[in-house]
Parts: C-alpha cells; sequence; structure tokens
C-alpha cells in the first residue's frame, strides 16, 4: 500500500459528524433515473438542489442530462462556473434577484419561472432594461397547490400569451412540480399522481398550441412521481433531484429501498448514562435538519439509524427522538465512542446543512466535494 | 445626503431572502441580560450559537461578558481568530475532533466538557500526548436528561475524582444545561426550572468540596431560565446565547415579548393565485429551518409573519403553513411583491441558515455581519 494511500481517511478515522455519499449507490441511482427518462422518452434535467455539488452533476451529464435544475442563484452561479450553460431556476422569479438572474444569462441559458402577471411584467421589464431576451417558463399547478397557475384557468392562457409575445421574452414552455407525490404512501399512489401530472401538462401545452403559441418545453417531475411514472406521452423534460442521493421518506413511499439511500451522516455517540437507558450522537438539527420525515409513521425519528449500511439494514427500534442544534439524542443507551450511519429524513435539507460531502466507496473515503450552499 | 449614503440598501431595496438583526432590540437584550446576570452576581459568558456573529459577541463583551461559549469547534477557531482566548466548547467532546481542540488550546484558553468515564480517558490521552494540560468542565444533568451525569450519584463523584486527578488537566468545576426550560409556558414554570437547576449544581459542587475537589466554576445556563431565575446562589456563570436575538418559542414561554425579538427574515411574496387564497414567499426551510415552534401551540405555523415589526405586532390569523426547501407558504393570499418580515420559530437555527446578517437600525441598512457556520 502506497504512503497517500496509507494516509487517506476511512470511516474509523473520519472527524465526524460528517456527511458521506456512497459512490457505488449514487452512481446506480443517476444511472437508473437516466434509463428510466431515455425509457420514457423524455430528458432529464436533475434538480441540483439535492447535492449542489458539481462533480455529480458531471456525472449526471455524462449519463446523458440535458442540463440542470437550480432553486437559488447560488447555486446558478457555482454550476455556470463549474461548465453548465443550460440551467433552469425553478422558482418564481424573485424581483429582487433579477440583476443577479440578468448577469447570469449574458453568459448562460438561464430559464426564468414565472406564474404571476406581476412575475410577468417583473421579468418582462428586468429583460428590457438589459438589452437581452430573458427565457421564461410559465409554473402550472398539477395538483400540489403551492405555486403555479391553475392549468383550466383563463389566467393560464392569458400569462402564456404575455410571455409569447414579449419582444423581451423566449417563452420556452411549461414547468410544473409534483410535489403532491410526497404525499404518496405507495407506488401506486405515487403512480396516480405522475399520471395527473401528465395530463394536466400534456392539455395545457394543447391547448396552448391550439390557440396559436409554441410550446417546446413541457416540464415535469418529482423524485416520487418519476420513480413511478408509466407513460409521459405529451412530456418533454423531467426534473428529478432527490433520487441522486434517496432518504427515509423516499423509502416510506416506495420510491427505492433502504439498499438504494446514497447519502448518510457519519456520527459519534459522545455522552450516554447506561442507567438512565439514554445516549448523545453529534449530529443534531444543524446535521439532519428537524425534518420529521413521513408523515403517519409514529413514532417520529428525526432521522434512522443504520445497523448494517452495506446491507441496506437500519435499527428496527433504536429511534433519534428528538435533535436540538448539534445533539441527537437517541432512544436507548450505545457505547460511547461508538460511530454510527445515520439516515437522513431528507437528504436535500441534510446536505445543505454541510460545506462538503465526503466519497466512499466501501470504508474507504476517496474524495470530498463542496456543497454549493447559500443564495 | 451623501453619495455613500444614498447608496445604502434599505429593506425595500435589499435582495431577499436576507437575515435581519435589528440594531436598537439587540443591544437592549444584550444590556438587559449582562444587568441582570450583574444583579444576579454571576458572571455571563454568553453562547454564540445563536448568532455565530464576532461582531456580536464584541457587544456582549464590551458589556461585561466574561467569555464565550462555542457549540463547534468552527465558532472556536472563528472567535478565536476574532480575538476572543477564553472560551468554552459546551458539548461532549468528540474524540476525532481532540486533535484541533489542542490545536486551539496551544493559543487560547479551550474549555472541554465530558460526561463519562470513556469521554475522561479520551480528553486526559489527547492531553498527555500534545504535551499540554487541557481545561476540563464535568456535565450535569440538572432536570433535562439529555447529556450530563446524575447529580445523585456516585459516578458523578468519580468522574469529578478522577478530572481533578489527572496530572494533564486542569479540573474547572461543574456544567449543566437547563434545557427543559423550554418545556415551561409561563415565567413562573421558567422559574422554577431555574431554581431546580442552581438547587442541584450547588448541592453538586458542595458535595464534592466536602469530599476535597476544588470547584472554580458552577456553569448554568438557558434563555428561558436566565430570564426568569430569581436567585443563583452557588452559581459562578450563566451561559444563555438565545436572549441577543429571541424568537417565537421564548415568546410562547414568557422569556421577552415580540416588540424584544431582534431577528427576522426578509422575504418576499413571489407567488399568488387569488382564486385559490394561497401565496408564497422567498423563504422556505433554507432560510427558517424547520423548526416546528412551540409545542401546544395550534394551528402549528413555521414563523410569524409581523404585521408591524417597529411596533412588534405580529398578524394574529396569518400563517407558514408549510415548508419545502425555498418555499414558503402562506396560509391566505398577499399582493405578489410584497416584502414580509417573518419571525422565525428559533432564531439560532434560522441564522444559521445564512452566510451574513445585515443589521438594521429602523429600515436603514448599517451593516452585514458574517455567520461563522460549519464546523
Amino acid at each position: 500500500m502506497s504512503p497517500a494511500r496509507e494516509r487517506r481517511a476511512t470511516l474509523d478515522t473520519l472527524p465526524t459528524p460528517a456527511l458521506l455519499v456512497d459512490l457505488d449507490r449514487l452512481e446506480a441511482n443517476l444511472r437508473r433515473m437516466q434509463e428510466r427518462c431515455d425509457r420514457l422518452g423524455v430528458a432529464l434535467r436533475p434538480h441540483v438542489k439535492t447535492h449542489k455539488c458539481v462533480e455529480i452533476a458531471r456525472r449526471q451529464r455524462e449519463l446523458g442530462a440535458c442540463g440542470i435544475t437550480v432553486s437559488t442563484l447560488a447555486e446558478a452561479r457555482a454550476f455556470a462556473d463549474g461548465g453548465f450553460h443550460d440551467l433552469t431556476w425553478a422558482f418564481p422569479a424573485i424581483p429582487s434577484r433579477l440583476p443577479e438572474a440578468v448577469e447570469l444569462a449574458r453568459r448562460v441559458t438561464l430559464r426564468l419561472t414565472v406564474d404571476t402577471p406581476e412575475g410577468v411584467a417583473a421579468v418582462e421589464e428586468a429583460a428590457r432594461a438589459a438589452g437581452l431576451r430573458l427565457h421564461v417558463l410559465l409554473e402550472v399547478d398539477c395538483g400540489d397547490h403551492r405555486s403555479g397557475v391553475d392549468p383550466g384557468s383563463q389566467r393560464a392562457v392569458e400569462l402564456a400569451r404575455a410571455l409569447a409575445s414579449s419582444p423581451h421574452l423566449a417563452f420556452d414552455g411549461l414547468l410544473t412540480h409534483s410535489g403532491h407525490a410526497y404525499r404518496a404512501r405507495s407506488r401506486a399512489e405515487a403512480a396516480a399522481v405522475a399520471e395527473e401530472e401528465r395530463s394536466v401538462m400534456a392539455e395545457l401545452a394543447g391547448r396552448l398550441r391550439s390557440e396559436g403559441l409554441a410550446v417546446t418545453t413541457v416540464s415535469v417531475g418529482s423524485t416520487p412521481a418519476m420513480a413511478a411514472a408509466e407513460d409521459l406521452a405529451g412530456v418533454t423534460e423531467a426534473r428529478p433531484g432527490n433520487y441522486a442521493y434517496f432518504d427515509a421518506t423516499q423509502v416510506a413511499i416506495g420510491s427505492c429501498t433502504v439498499a438504494d439511500c446514497a447519502l448518510s451522516v457519519l456520527a459519534t455517540v459522545v455522552s450516554g448514562q447506561p442507567a438512565a437507558g439514554r445516549a448523545v450522537v453529534d449530529a443534531g438539527a444543524l446535521a439532519l435538519s428537524k425534518d420529521p420525515g413521513p408523515e403517519g409513521t409514529e413514532p417520529r425519528s428525526m432521522g434512522r439509524i443504520y445497523r448494517d449500511p452495506a446491507a441496506g439494514l437500519l435499527e428496527p427500534e433504536l429511534r433519534l427522538s428528538s435533535l436540538s442544534q448539534e445533539h441527537g439524542e437517541l432512544s436507548a443507551t450505545r457505547p460511547v465512542g461508538e460511530r454510527l450511519r445515520i439516515l437522513p429524513n431528507h437528504s436535500c435539507l441534510a446536505a445543505a446543512c454541510f460545506d462538503r460531502v465526503h466519497a466512499i466507496r466501501g470504508d474507504e473515503v476517496v474524495d470530498a466535494w463542496k456543497i454549493w450552499r447559500g443564495r
């Protein structure tokens, strides 16, 4: 073994708490989703908000991703600097951030999203003032009832027409997010949401085309829906993000098994009073987030403890009963000094707690990648 | 008005989402807690995990703080670099982080915390190997039942004796955290927790002294307990942190009023479908954390919307019904483009979502301070 190799950190020596991504699983997850999209006949534009890692997005692109989706302009800047030139900011355009968006749009294709007359006006004015043409998608509510226009409304047609008729904008089409697939508790329920999403979007796209508007992009996506979708006729691209890592919530929905989950938090038992039957790990709310996990699972656990990460097995009884800022409270005693791996309830939020993620193969730490958090 | 002054950002122009600290309130909060500690006859060692800002800790020191408390070694390093030389790491010493702690202990006083035989052994071995004497406190469970030794146990005495008798360690005394004061729902309940904390600690300190051990430090603290404590006889120092900012949880406990709360998130309404009676702001789980706020308040709101921040008035009905990564869902419609100020449920976790906090006086942004997150 070479000296360089000897110095390499292992899971027994890495300082904790630490964020780990299992490369074999990550690569299998990326490949599987790309194959699904290929089979369903849609382009894959992965949402990088899950990992915020340029190194992972590069793997997604090598496998066939057509571009990326971002949730913040900090991500957009970091990935533009990292060589990504086709980005969709899947968040309703924030007026006070449009100067930054315009700066980015001068060097890459940055597609903005709007769903209100005020949003259309703000984006149009920013493009006019900057003297460039901004690419815009109209966000549609396919049933999640968070953001997006009502697809059956006259407003949807009016906004599309306003975007398409502006000399300062390039109307690229429609975008939606089936966030309600997260309320599914089986693959069949998620498949029903995916079909609702597909049909709503295909129908609205058809209606707009029949009114003479060009709709090139019909973009859908959420990991639960994309893991279950059986047909995407009328859709052109999908934007799942979580599938790169998966997490305890996706297991509960049925999008994956525990053995597919690629992200974990390595923690150490730092305190324990055997007589009291409790213990504390060094992974709290700033390592796992306070995401309570899938609804309907009682008692709640703020993350799941692995019994055997390699086999994808969890401890059936041991829970993280409570998280404070840096403390995680275990529901039973464990030896002080023991290292545990924790499956987050929500991998996107857990990853955003860290500045970097350690890539592992087996028990060996082979790389560390920057996480581009911030705004 | 000078050109420099004209260029200064205001709350109408600052890009959102943004973290704001109201300087008048911050300064009043810092002064009030220092005065309380002076009156109660204890030193104040504020926990900087709440703000992670060197500029705020400097104000705390100017007012009389004896040193600071940190939750991570990243904070310890940043504050040591910022001129703070008396630090307590109020977290059970993490074995894999002891090399970093030793490096810090070579240039500042860094007090470590242990509460198990394994912790004592690890800290002693690190000190021995490094050839320096590490300062250590014994953590005591005063009723919160998270970490800390049982104060009535023989183990408490044995661990104190092991620390005091080690040639590699300096045993500085006892530390506890009255986290159970967060379960109080009135000032009277919090005062009862504070008195429990005081009496447990004073009693154990007396017991150890009667066995011939020197106990110089008896350190207590949590913001709810310190806001309510009436007597701290036998205690030498207090470590509250949240009092600098306060938040919706502290209001529910009775530690403060809304008009005392210094931290808010400035957000913009970015989406809204009037017919559906809903709206979305650009402050989600990565701006507010998913802290659900005080138990027993239904319906839950993931943060409270100000009606009039200057007057300390909240919207009585409007709620943040749900947070996803970057979206915050309002329970009613609001004009798209409107800027809202949001009182976090938990200011420590909200502050840790941001890289910097903007200091405001009235509506003017007068400064921006780095938040030293990370580990």
